[in-house]
């Protein structure tokens, strides 16, 4: 019990950013979901730097890369979106509320996410043209999500 | 090609955020593994939500939490702690130097962690008092690294 506890102390530190952050609606979903986003961002940077020619090709990062992106796309995202967790809500996300909408084709979005990834995992390590290639469709689905479904900052 | 430049522009407008973010050194490292761990407090509050009694009990809940905790354990984490991007280079990480000096038993704190998260895997869908067991060493897996690397705010 004395463990359990001294577990559950250290829990609770550990987690004071996150309960600090439950002040605002659904803070601790956007902040989870965001984090993926940046996740998804680092291995996209390194994808994108190749495909961009800024960066030498590098098989093996590159493959790095698409197995972490593609680990982002499997990872269970259940807990991230819950209903009313739009931009009305919290200002710290740009979600609009029209992905939660009927007639959303929000899982449409994710397949073509899913897709796009499992194709760059498949290609990245094949050579720069393999992963060029798979790069159009990538950038396709994470920007037609954006434009669709995130508050425009222009 | 039209294809590719156009996922090229669709990524870019997705990562603008990230670009802006690099203005500072390991910018987008550090907001990376910090998703990463605002991911891991949602599965984490689901849990200790439950340990507490502050939420009832769900075997299904319990086990998709763990399953997630543990999922961003095997996450790879290579690209996430660049020598260097600690809270002297960037004010935005609370990460100290001593993670990266000679010495440090980062790898014996990172291998605690997955040890712990095994074991709540194992634990959590087979009922309250598992659960509770595995959670003294999944709080002070995640409060041992942060009590020994990161900067207190007290």
């Amino acid at each position: 019990m004395k463990t359990f506890l001294a577990g559950l102390t250290a829990a609770t530190i550990a987690l004071a950013g996150a309960a600090t952050a439950q002040d605002t609606p659904f803070a601790s979903q956007i902040k989870a979901r965001q984090g993926i986003m940046e996740y998804r961002a680092l291995q996209l940077g390194v994808l994108g730097g190749m495909a961009k020619g800024e960066v030498e090709y590098n098989a093996e990062a590159a493959q790095k890369a698409a197995d972490n992106l593609m680990a982002t796309v499997t990872l269970d995202a259940s807990m991230l979106w819950p209903k009313g967790s739009d931009n009305s809500a919290n200002p710290a996300t740009a979600a609009l509320p029209k992905i939660w909408e009927e007639g959303s084709d929000i899982g449409e979005k994710a397949k073509a996410l899913g897709e796009a990834a499992t194709a760059m995992k498949a290609a990245a390590g094949t050579g720069l043209d393999g992963l060029k290639s798979a790069m159009g469709p990538v950038g396709g689905a994470c920007g037609g999500c954006h434009k669709a479904f995130r508050l425009s900052t222009n």
